[in-house]
């Protein structure tokens, strides 16, 4: 079916090709790719961009000897390919399949775990110094987009790497997009260098200005030994940027051009110290509606591959928040909204249409973006900063520090809360309710739906503090069950009375316990079910009530079950010196892998069917 | 007795003065410091090197309406000074007294609360671009060190503010220190131009090639035109690294020189769209201790002006644990150390006169040094980070994504846990019992003492997995209690049997429960105390059989009461449905303000004294 990809089962049968069969395998691996994603969804484009760039590395370089370190992740698929998981690729993302993103357990090829950004410098220069350390020898690679080259974390270890000189290559993979398009001056100075290289810029000037001096060719030999020192002098800072903190530069380069590639990789295996190669490449190379529309095809679902992805139907919460967030921009000029660099995903992209003037994407930033948001808020603004709950991991010290300590009004639109399905352990967003449980002076909430998600964005533009809300990724959805009136803080509602059993629900577990009611109605359990809107504050009076007409509690949260909603509950029932009979459902306190939504519901125990079972147990 | 300072009680005085009057100004105010600081102790030599720095910034701009922003804060005392505070520098650092950092509610002209580092750009941009919103005037300055610039949020934010071209001003104020010497590539850069100017390099060797051109004098039109052409090119790349991401670079200037001070500020000020000033200065200026050895007068205790700081008599845990990394390092050559700019807070200074290589101070960058680590064990290393509390903060992510998913064998030494005293609300390590429980895969360990903490160090090397070990700021110390063999993971020891009540008591507060164990058995109470070693995983056994037998169980901590181990023990104790008395001594859910230690331990609850009144009152 593959003339070329049907022969490579491992990197040697790629070392073993020449140019032009590995030209001819790029097609046969774009084809796969497109025909594979159509089938199980993953990312696309981005795969599609580094087809060539993938088989030259493994060309030059002997994995796993050489060490190759993929940033983000979500760009290993063709390195999958060609290091024998082909045909895993049926399994793609699913429960107990491949994953989406390099995983050390699945093959000696792929060196570190990620699904984070701008993480592959730092685990490079770590794996390199070892190397050192032990004497031993072997290339190390980071491969590293262009926008995730400008979180904080990768330019932290640019300026250690600069320091140390360690032997080491960055492959700067860049096309001019994180999953939108990029942003920040970094960005810009390299999209600078790609249009025209300062170098031959100024040797042609300077070519220009020595050929009309008046000596004329008499003066040749000195014009040109001027103009060897000024080029010289000027080549190493082609890249300013890299250069300067003490990382050579070379580039840019064509990405698609595996000759270029190969000799280029070939140069930087043997140079001394830190090496930075410059890759252009183009996200969705070689299927024109990816090329067409990149971030569109960054994370794509089933597809039909002749008529390209359709444009959803059903409205996602994100889109919803982006809508909900300009009607109130609309009412109130102090709104202003932040992205770190997801304007799609988190719904801003809608924004920044409405309020361009009121919208920043800051780059994958997220601490920054959060301490951005507190100069703001200091300033007389209402920041809101949509962020998806894993990554804003990454902003722990900055909400402590910069937003609470002093309770700045910044209000967190926490996107992709809970379990997020096949991305996996690096994504899934279970920590939050715990780490933000942690700190002083912040207001969590949790939607029992999208209806209610609207009520508390409009809370938080009341309040003058910090707030953060938490809500899942999927589809808008409504329950209709309750009141849906201006939410007053700290107040839960009760969503079903029953009797002896009382379930705390918070935020999208709202819905599974109705669920689990109907379930557990069937078996004459009638349990109440709380709607526990707030994280914290709790409601205290109306638990106190609820607490004295129940023998059972049980709590349902979809965080990790260590210091998160359940904690807080017990630890109120433990200060109030109730003793009741408690139960903590909610995720395990372990790493969540991927796989469908539902399956990884029931598998940890937080499907509907499961939480009847558990409860029907106590 | 201060001929200038006395008059000084606002920022309009110092408008007032000329140049010359600012000159005996800044002797008055380095007089007044080195007195003040003398008799409380404080943060000495990067106060002395900012002196005339400060007196411009408030000639030239008018504070409050014009914002300056202070980066980490500690060297805002002159601006505390000549904002009407001078008096309260009794006081300094002390309970209820003068806090050594900006306080937004101690003055209109501290414009936001930092201790952190890295954070002013951010917070800058967002008051700028908070008033171009609201079509304001003003001017918004962040000044911020050469260690601080290069930390990962100070780079996001100049990518940003290069990027969205906000009028804007950045002082960085280059010691070429950090604490202790600053190390990156950035900061070499930074040395170089201090040393020599490209431009003039250049310039120089341009105009030499072409005095030898055979053409001679006949050529010296085009000679011109061809070196003004090179120049003119050359001159924005003067700090290459600012100017390719947009940011206007000026410099170098002398920080101590108050004309040239004034006249850049004054331009500066008047420039559109983001400007950098770099401006050289001596940290410990004028005080000669301190100049000769700025580190050590980075935080002083009180001391004899005419003979400086004396070296301590008593070693501190810090230079315990550097030093039982040495030994450990003597007899495993995987044993690595690594430190974000803090070798002589943390005690590995004198690790890297032993190892040097096997020692990395990568900057001020805890997430880089987190996942460099992580890096460094998938190598087979075993590297040992050791850093504050607070500051880990920051690399709560990569503590999570990078150490934990796939259980790298990375040891965090967690320095400054607990109550830190003076430093106040920003440097307390009040959060990590918390934000380290809700991690999967990571064993958290506190000793009772140094004795301990040695033993936990040897575990770790045992062990092939996350591994944090944490302890308070201070003297080593020894309980002489209980048992100092090697220890097994998880497991706790009864340092103090007694009867119906059992407090579990983790790290330090061991010692303060024996201590308010002498004051309750006055009272006839007379606890068991147990020293409950580790966070996770807990002595389930122990536990088990130690609540069989009491009546009461107290839990103590000096950490956040939310989420840490006191909430563990409550987990375990819901789980196993024991309906037990529980109460949780911790930190309370609130931000602690500065002050001696003691006075803290008192005023929250956590002095022996006050531990045994809660008990009591039980």
């Amino acid at each position: 079916m593959y003339k070329y990809l049907d022969k490579v089962n491992s990197p040697k049968d790629v070392k073993d090709m020449n140019v032009e069969e590995m030209d001819i395998l790029s097609k046969d691996i774009r084809k796969f790719l497109v025909r594979s994603i159509s089938q199980t969804g993953g990312h696309l484009a981005s795969n599609l961009g580094v087809v060539e760039l993938t088989l030259a590395l493994h060309k030059v370089f002997d994995s796993p000897k050489d060490k190759i370190v993929w940033d983000v992740g979500h760009q290993s698929y063709v390195h999958k390919i060609i290091t024998g998981r082909k045909d895993d690729f049926v399994s793609l993302r699913q429960f107990n399949g491949l994953s989406g993103f390099p995983k050390e357990n699945e093959s000696p090829h792929d060196i570190f775990d990620t699904g984070h950004s701008s993480t592959s410098i730092s685990v490079a220069q770590g794996i390199a110094c070892a190397r050192d350390i032990k004497k031993e020898d072997g290339s190390v690679i980071a491969v590293i987009g262009d926008g995730s080259i400008t979180g904080g974390m990768a330019l932290e270890a640019l300026n250690h790497l600069g320091y140390t000189n360690t032997d080491m290559i960055v492959i700067l993979n860049d096309n001019e997009m994180s999953i939108d398009k990029n942003v920040g001056g970094m960005s810009r100075h390299l999209s600078g260098i790609i249009r025209n290289s300062t170098a031959n810029k100024v040797k042609d000037e300077v070519e220009k200005l020595l050929s009309v001096a008046p000596g004329g060719k008499l003066i040749s030999k000195t014009a040109n030994k001027v103009k060897d020192s000024i080029i010289g002098k000027f080549v190493p800072q082609e890249c300013a940027f890299f250069d300067s903190i003490g990382i050579k530069y070379y580039g840019p380069i064509d990405g698609h051009n595996i000759k270029e590639l190969i000799d280029m990789l070939n140069k930087a295996k043997t140079k001394k110290g830190p090496v930075l190669l410059h890759v252009i490449t183009k996200k969705g190379k070689g299927y024109r509606y990816a090329e067409n529309e990149p971030h569109k095809y960054h994370g794509v679902s089933k597809f039909d591959i002749k008529e390209g992805v359709k444009s959803s139907s059903t409205k996602s919460i994100s889109s919803a928040v982006g809508e909900k967030l300009i009607s109130m921009a609309d009412k109130d000029n102090r709104v202003v909204a932040i992205t770190a660099a997801m304007p799609s995903g988190t719904g801003l992209n809608l924004f920044e249409k409405e309020y361009p003037n009121r919208y920043y994407d800051v780059g994958i930033a997220e601490q920054h973006a959060t301490t951005f948001a507190a100069g703001l808020a200091k300033n007389g603004m209402k920041p809101y900063f949509a962020v998806y709950s894993s990554f804003l991991q990454r902003g722990y010290d900055q909400v402590i520090h910069d937003v609470c300590i002093t309770k700045k009004p910044v209000t967190f639109l926490i996107d992709r809360a809970g379990i997020v399905g096949n991305d996996g352990e690096t994504h899934h967003g279970m920590f939050d309710l715990s780490y933000l449980n942690t700190i002083p002076n912040i207001t969590v909430m949790a939607p029992k739906d999208s209806k209610e998600l609207d009520l508390m964005m409009d809370l938080s533009l009341t309040m003058d503090s910090p707030v953060a809300i938490r809500y899942p990724r999927g589809n808008s959805y409504y329950l209709e069950t309750g009141v849906y009136d201006s939410i007053k803080i700290g107040s839960y509602e009760i969503v079903s009375q029953g009797e002896d059993i009382l379930i705390l629900s918070i935020g999208t577990m709202v819905k599974h316990a109705l669920e689990a009611k109907k379930i557990l109605l069937d078996n004459n359990i009638n349990p109440t079910i709380v709607n526990a809107r707030f994280l914290k504050p709790i409601d205290e009076s109306l638990l106190k009530d609820l607490f004295s007409k129940h023998k059972q509690i049980v709590t349902i949260e979809d965080n990790i079950v260590t210091g998160g909603f359940g904690s807080r509950i017990n630890k109120f029932i433990i200060d109030n010196n109730l003793k009741l009979n408690i139960a903590n459902i909610a995720l395990p306190e372990d790493f969540v892998p991927h796989g469908n939504a539902d399956e990884i519901y029931e598998n940890v125990g937080l499907s509907p069917s499961k939480i009847a079972q558990t409860i029907k147990n106590l």
